[in-house]
């Protein structure tokens, strides 16, 4: 038997197999976003029943998951998630996987899924994890700082003008509505109409709800914190390097200037 | 702060922003393989004190998984795994997630994933996960299914150079030898020479050992099965498809043969 | 000045500035198509007065740089041309440019293009080349050689949809019809009514027009003649091999059948 | 017969056939170099009795292919040229074919063969075309405009290291000297040793040499040009616009200076 095994290892060149795989390389000097976002999702809440419109545990757990993220990958230096999506950036001169797309992606699209099986205990501990979550990804490249933070700006654009529609659309089905009733009744509304449904039906005041539903979540090297603030702090603590999540405005010139080194961009001159 | 915002959303074009999203779809009609590679798992297998050279539980989970997988993503018709690797073949006509490469390997690893980390205490009820397991893929593509085969014929040729290797490896290594010299030992043999280290020093047959080890394992849907048999089988069952893992030679003709459905090829005529 | 400049070449890394580019491989062991393009031909038929809705000394010129490419280029084993595209077919196993996509296509539309040019007069001898005439071309692969069929076969059922609807289109304006008039009698016709408007306007039957518009041109290496009548035959002709411009049927099995050494396939059995 | 044919339309899905094209779309807003080099040029240049090591004739045939595909292509912004080879830099904002990479190149690959078999007989009055010409072309992308400007700095080092070899070399070889002999003469002599060669030599200061051969050429739109000075010029050289060719320093900072428009970056502030 083994004969005839030893004959096929003779006849197969690797070579050839190999010649199938196809580079993905991605372009040097270039900002590389990774972007998550949870399969089936809207199904995965609905079994796991998650508090609607917005689950505080489920985005702490998605945050945790950030968090290992950013300490396991070290080139991940920025990342912005709201829902059920998460973007990483990793830094444009990033030389992980030599910059081979399919393994960068798929490593941390799997890291992160572990986390979020393995911590899912931790902030849910009386609810049992029913079915094996899963998420996809991509890569997109971004030649310039601005144009990356252009990309950034449009995530939490798109953060804000979901939770207030998701809000809204929430507290009308929670009041008796249907579904299909408060989409109807949501359809073609302004920002501003929205509003003045939250405050004058439910009298909520959008603009007091938790900023991590409003502005989503950053998580972050946070390498400009004092050292010196921390007496008995461990060694990155000390070093004042650690993984922040922060729920801030990241489309404002301030974030970026009060955190320079994220990009790496000298602090603005005055 | 609303206003300021409200601003922002005019001023940010999705299209422009999304226009940086690269297409990568897969070509039409050809055969996908996603093979996911363990990150890493030489140290995972230490820290989890995985039997040498193959541990059988944490090769079952591996098949676990990819029985799962199998189970979830109907398009995947066949898949072969080995130590730490496994390659899921994606039937020539699928239209999962329209092709796109990123999104059909990313779900498939996340998925795996998910898995097994999920699964780990059913088959280590013993032993802690200490931490994260992560696995990296790829999608490779190959035109017709005698390529097909060519690389899974080249995947369990590895399989059975590797696991001869690593048995006279860690036999050595058990023996009373170094690390370093059990591998200047076996430097330059040949697979005749390894199996005659096997038998005179060791009193092993390499042909006895478990077929899992020397053959790697195959998951695919079994429709060939009889349906008769099962009288009380579950719907699965009854319709005679179940997802079974074998350890078969997948290099020779016959099991093709035997199993036409899988690359959906007319059984050979006599 | 030369100090200056010899600094410069220690500064500059060669690696650091090809790491820009992208490998392009085109699938190994996969039909490749390249489709050259007139680009604006439609502006320039009508600066050179060409006759419509055919100009055969045109056609004649693009058919003679057709067999040109396939001289030069010793992979591409068939064309195809109709009006002012060309389809080149490479063989599967072709090794050019180590299947290196954009040195493959710029390469031949370079070639193509330096022909087009230096054989006007020889097709046009009493009409200037008022200005440079321009191709683009693409690559496009295809699995099988069933699949690089179907191309064929659209593009020569285009050629005769084309075809059809523009000898229409033109014997109406010729007759005195506006463009616009001639576009809008035409508009939503079938075939089988086209043919009316030709036989019973115009006392034309369509099936008696010159093949090559009908049916386009290929271009092909003809390895089937016999070698024995050539008794005086250079020695291409006498090995019988000579690159061919036929105006056939290349949808039908049977051109495929008379021809079996193009895409290399054993002759059908009988 | 047509019956047949018409059959086949109805059988023949042209979304299907199209499904196998690939996108090929180049990264927005990044700087595209399409460059150009002359497939076998080595025997071109013999076979046309090109003058060693720099025929100022095919050179200047070259620049005007260049200024012809400035003219042609809006979006080429700059262009280098040294030898047989040219490179294009489009605009980084182009939208060219929508950054449809393979129309790009094949498009400028094309027009510059078009231009030069046409010009041919302006610059080289005396001598045939004896066979077609052919270049091959691709396209880089660089993020950055110093990126870009380090691509142009590697060409031009590169120019000035080939033409000092080249020039040392067929001096040599004039001198009486076989070919190997010249080459292993020069083998590993440093700058400064081949213009000591020169000196002693031959008596040639190597400094004093063409512009042309020692810098190559770059062609460009002057805009910075003083449009008063043309007083009976055409409309374009009445704006001040025209494609000039100069064989200048394209590495020092002080080019870009004096040529702030073509970068589009603001002139540097004293």
């Amino acid at each position: 038997e083994l004969g005839d095994f030893r004959e096929d290892i003779n006849n197969i060149k690797p070579e050839y197999v190999k010649s199938f795989q196809f580079e993905n390389k991605l372009m040097p000097l270039t900002w590389i976003v990774v972007r998550i976002d949870g399969c089936h999702f809207h199904r995965f809440s609905e079994v796991h029943e998650f508090e609607k419109p917005n689950d505080e545990q489920a985005l702490n757990l998605m945050n945790s998951c950030a968090v290992a993220v950013l300490e396991q990958f070290k080139d991940v230096i920025f990342s912005y998630g709201v829902s059920d999506e998460y973007s990483f950036v990793l830094k444009k001169d990033s030389q992980f996987y030599q910059r081979r797309g399919s393994e960068i992606v798929t490593a941390l699209v799997s890291y992160f899924t572990s986390i979020y099986v393995m911590k899912w205990k931790e902030f849910f501990p009386q609810k049992e994890l029913k079915y094996p979550p899963c998420f996809d990804g991509r890569a997109v490249l971004y030649p310039t700082s601005e144009i990356l933070r252009d990309y950034l700006t449009w995530r939490q654009v798109d953060c804000h003008i979901n939770n207030q529609y998701n809000t809204c659309f929430w507290m009308l089905v929670k009041s008796g509505k249907s579904k299909s009733e408060a989409q109807a009744y949501l359809k073609g509304t302004q920002a501003r109409e929205k509003n003045e449904v939250l405050v004058q039906q439910f009298g909520i005041d959008y603009n007091t709800l938790p900023l991590m539903f409003r502005q989503g979540s950053s998580a972050f090297w946070n390498k400009e914190e004092k050292t010196g603030m921390y007496e008995n702090g461990a060694s990155a603590e000390k070093s004042g390097k650690k993984v922040v999540v922060e729920h801030c405005n990241i489309i404002e010139q301030s974030f970026w200037e009060a955190h320079p080194s994220i990009l790496n961009e000298k602090p603005h001159m005055v």
